[in-house]
């Protein structure tokens, strides 16, 4: 797929409709203005859906999960087989996630991008392995054209199956052991910053780690510079299998005009490069959360976007999407559900 | 009642259950800590409830409504006919609370503590009228002692039925306007701040419209000067028959144990009030939001607490405490939920 030509034509979110949508919270029963963001949620929904009664009752959590060649390099307190470990604690409901999804009212998706494990013929578990783990990006380039387009179609299928199946509201997460020194790397490429200003410290790194993880994401920039030149030989050289197929999904789902809830680092890595590929895509992203990992905010601050949440998380798994989602649907369901003052009977301010 | 020393009794959340409930959090199959502030909820939870398995599935918000002799000079952009037409409005469901309330799965109850109009026999209100608003404080107390008594009784008694019925996360909401006014008034007064650093625009004033709002509290705590001495003169002189309910809901629910959810400015009053009957009474409560109100950021700093959102929101009604639940909710499934690493064969970090 020429990924950049389709995202050329995702067109932005609906002005006239934000318009309409601001006209209708003005004449609900409360004072104008005072459900603060909420509003502007209800808005970027009612643009996003093009509907007068805009709802995000389907929700759907995909979580794609890969390892990373740079794990090799020791980036991480956690050793690579705990992603498989993971991705089964997430089929079996044990995890993080799934008690957040469950309380969301969102159905969890778990895809195997390339897992270095066997897990062929788990019993829910998306089928789309890569390989089994991308290469060492500090010895040449994280994955081959072709593992590119192979993980970004595996993530855009199941974008499109979502529209398909009228999800309102996709929430995006992932996991995989050395995920944070790829999307830092990533996004140190994408927005032409130092490492140090984009990199932290993952599931718990001291400080002498974090110094190494940064070196070797240093490493990693040169090695590659000379081909750092566009969103997606960015990704093919620094990313990761999951990265890049949450990049297909985002994709998909945004071309579908599905609200994305982007969940922390490694999903905004991934977001950062579709609006790389189409600014447009920005207007079909929700992020839930300032991520505790170092950078988050000065990337969000690049995006000119402001969070849902800050509640010091940085597990990854679509939690802080998960956990976002009821302030979401909030803004959908006061949007469609709250009477006007003419409706109610109550004056609205002095006559 | 003599409601210093009902609050004398009431014991601290026992730091005992909430060491135990740090140690579960980080056997569960994340890394240690990654859940920032959830985690911090959840033991807060467990201390509170002293249960292995907390919950906050049984929830209510209760709305106390009442005018304010204050609005005779003219403090607010909303003529008084409005807090009796919004009481009428929730009952009827067709308010920002009804669904917010709805998508938390929180019953909504509203009680009339001095509502200026005739709400006798509206069926499913909750009748504790002790008058047809307070008297305005710029000229004398805003209410009688015995007024004072009835209001906290009254809040009181409701939050005893909801300790009876079971509920284990209490949010709180108001309805009054000129309640901005009352509840500043009342802040200034109980931590000795100027006015002019804890009053905002309530609904929407513009500049000299606060000026005169700000110079109506003045005049006010120069008046009452020499009886400002402790919690209850302040709010029999300056306080609201909602914010004085607030407080007698806060003290039966603290001393039932129940985990109390505060919204925003006026809830935070009736609050702080309570604080200073006993510090102790800090540990039930969960400041919900971050109000746009001015002052609330100082207010939340003054208590050295962190609200869970910050949205911008300034409409009162309990919408904040409603929009909060949801998370307070995923902290206490999370700990419930979650498997540990044993149980899910997961590796915790290197050997």
């Amino acid at each position: 797929m020429n990924w950049q030509k389709f995202a050329n034509d995702i067109v932005p979110a609906d002005t006239e409709w934000r318009r309409r949508a601001a006209d209708r919270l003005r004449e609900q029963t409360r004072p104008a203005g005072s459900l603060g963001r909420l509003e502007e949620v209800a808005e970027r929904l009612v643009a996003i859906q093009r509907l007068d009664k805009p709802s995000v009752s389907r929700k759907r959590i995909l979580i794609f999960a890969a390892d990373h060649g740079v794990t090799a390099e020791g980036v991480s307190l956690y050793p690579r087989e705990v992603t498989c470990a993971m991705v089964l604690n997430f089929i079996h409901e044990g995890a993080t996630i799934n008690s957040l999804a469950r309380l969301a009212g969102a159905e969890v998706i778990v895809a195997d991008l390339g897992v270095d494990g066997d897990l062929a013929g788990v019993p829910g578990l998306v089928q789309a392995k890569v390989g089994r783990g991308t290469r060492n990006f500090c010895e040449g380039p994280a994955m081959l054209a072709e593992e590119l387009d192979q993980a970004m179609a595996a993530g855009f299928k199941l974008g499109e199956t979502a529209a398909h199946d009228g999800i309102q509201l996709l929430g995006l997460g992932e996991m995989g052991i050395g995920n944070t020194t790829s999307a830092s790397a990533l996004i140190a490429a994408l927005t032409r910053r130092k490492p140090e200003t984009v990199t932290g410290r993952g599931t718990g790194l001291g400080e002498e780690a974090l110094r190494h993880k940064i070196a070797v994401i240093e490493r990693a920039l040169e090695l590659h510079a000379p081909v750092l030149t566009n969103p997606l030989s960015i990704m093919q050289c620094l990313g990761g299998f999951e990265i890049a197929g949450l990049c297909g999904a985002i994709l998909a789902a945004a071309k579908a005009r599905i609200a994305i809830v982007i969940d922390g680092w490694i999903v905004s890595a991934a977001a950062l490069a579709a609006i790389r590929l189409n600014p447009a895509i920005l207007d079909y992203l929700f992020f839930a959360h300032r991520s505790e990992e170092y950078g988050h905010r000065l990337l969000l601050e690049e995006l000119e976007v402001r969070p849902l949440l800050d509640l010091g998380m940085r597990l990854g798994e679509g939690s802080g999407a998960a956990l976002a989602m009821p302030i979401i649907e909030a803004a959908a369901r006061i949007y469609c559900e709250v009477a006007t003052f003419a409706e109610a009977g109550v004056a609205n301010r002095h006559a």
